[in-house]
């Protein structure tokens, strides 16, 4: 299979991206995106849907997450990561696979009518995630493009693939939010450096292979200003599977709790891995192909 | 002597501070502090002042500092902080003694006149530095009160000290810059656990004592708001030394550099440490009392 996006080789290169960022302007149900939304997202590689989930909604989640979070039966499974200095969770994998309202959120026509109309096609579900930040000790993640290390050790061939993710917690200046770079999606670092054996095991707590260089994203900030992505419990944000991001720590005495769905298009099912001997852990490219229905 | 501010003992405590903020509302030069500003640094314990370094001025201080950190004679004093992995220079002590125009600018009338106003007496350099938060990789500093750590291991009895800084790069959201609390200078965080011996050589890396729990920085911001100091290069910023501030991780493109004097009343000298059996470095709290005199 021809690989459209090489990676990990001997030196950084930007290269274009080869794929469109919006596959369809058809209608894909009542929520999809209008014509302005669909330009922004095209342009931006990031939108952003404030309040679009109640109080009432994101507190149901929080406390389901809770619930999640201190069954210990539960916590015995892979998906389940603990801080490293305690048994407290910091992140979930496949949240929609352990809970039923977590499920219903992954179907919801509010994000499904999105996801489906960007993509262009039926979607299911690569991976989803719940990071908790925690206040005062939260670390930091490098800049990276999620599709980058999704091509390379899990094997999806093309860019047609987002992140929908919902704040359960406000994400502020303070506490540790998403950077974004916009515009970034339309370009692809080709990152420096062989993929190691089993590098999942590693990048999931720091990320060092697929992580461009300084002077990447100082080329990618010269015709465009670093955005952090705030907002209140309960906003929608949808960032393109290549755009750009990265997070600082959270020194705040406030906690920061996202819920991350990655969707892939049914028609960019993964290959063998473009750059790694071997493919990261199941949980975190998910085979189950069935295109996902409104709840 | 009285101890007004006890601090490293087996509790943490919230105390009330007993001192002044703003020692004097008569003038001390045409650069003083209008009566609003100087409300306003009472009430919040900091105050910027934008652009009060002209660019042409910011960058003869950017270029000073360029000699100084690659003048290979200079770095040889330990006033000179290396990075942990490499050669470059990330911090400088008291740069006003090792160059004639940061000298000078501890004496600019627009910075002079308004420290001696606010402490309502002559004054002397408690110390100063230059930090450099490189881009990518400038770590974070913990919450922190500067006097608490001043009064326990220098030995500054009361709380008429301040530090005003320049901004010379500028400092944004992104690029590590100080998070303060205002209204945080009128309480005092008796913070828990005794100094070790010689913890300024780890506490200039990683701050660990004289840190307020997660609980006190939650307390404090109850009836505030964080607030990120950001500004363009040039900008001046004045915090009183009881503040409490801290930073977080530069994981942007820009590196992001500032000037602190500190500087402390002549009526406030050094006692012995209040709470560590020795003193720290020379260099951290110098001993020369003359008092300053605008240039």
């Amino acid at each position: 299979m021809q690989d459209f996006y090489p990676s990990r080789g001997e030196k950084e290169e930007i290269i274009n991206r080869v794929d469109k960022t919006v596959y369809s302007s058809i209608s894909a149900g009542e929520y999809s995106l209008d014509n302005i939304s669909r330009k922004e997202y095209e342009e931006r590689g990031f939108i952003v849907f404030p309040n679009l989930f109640t109080q009432e909604e994101t507190k149901e989640m929080l406390k389901e997450l809770e619930y999640m979070a201190s069954n210990t039966q539960l916590a015995k499974n892979e998906e389940f990561i603990q801080e490293p200095d305690s048994n407290k969770i910091r992140t979930i994998f496949n949240q929609h696979l352990f809970s039923t309202l977590f499920d219903k959120i992954s179907k919801e026509p509010r994000v499904l009518d999105k996801v489906k109309q960007l993509l262009g096609s039926d979607v299911y579900i690569h991976h989803s995630r719940i990071n908790i930040k925690p206040a005062y000790k939260g670390k930091s993640f490098p800049w990276h493009s999620d599709f980058e290390t999704w091509h390379c050790e899990d094997g999806l061939p093309r860019c047609r693939c987002l992140t929908a993710w919902i704040m359960l917690t406000d994400n502020t200046e303070f506490n540790g939010p998403l950077y974004v770079i916009p515009k970034s999606h339309k370009k692809y670092v080709s990152c420096k450096g062989k993929t190691p054996q089993n590098n999942y095991k590693k990048s999931l707590k720091k990320q060092e292979y697929g992580v461009p260089s300084v002077n990447a994203i100082k080329e990618f900030t010269k015709d465009s200003q670093l955005v952090g992505v705030y907002g209140k419990a309960g906003t929608l944000v949808i960032h393109d599977g290549n755009t750009m991001h990265g997070s600082p720590d959270n020194i705040s005495p406030y906690s920061r709790t996202n819920a991350f769905f990655v969707y892939n298009s049914i028609e960019n099912k993964p290959a063998k891995p473009f750059a790694a001997k071997t493919s990261r852990a199941d949980f975190l490219c998910l085979k189950d192909f069935t295109p996902l229905k409104s709840e």
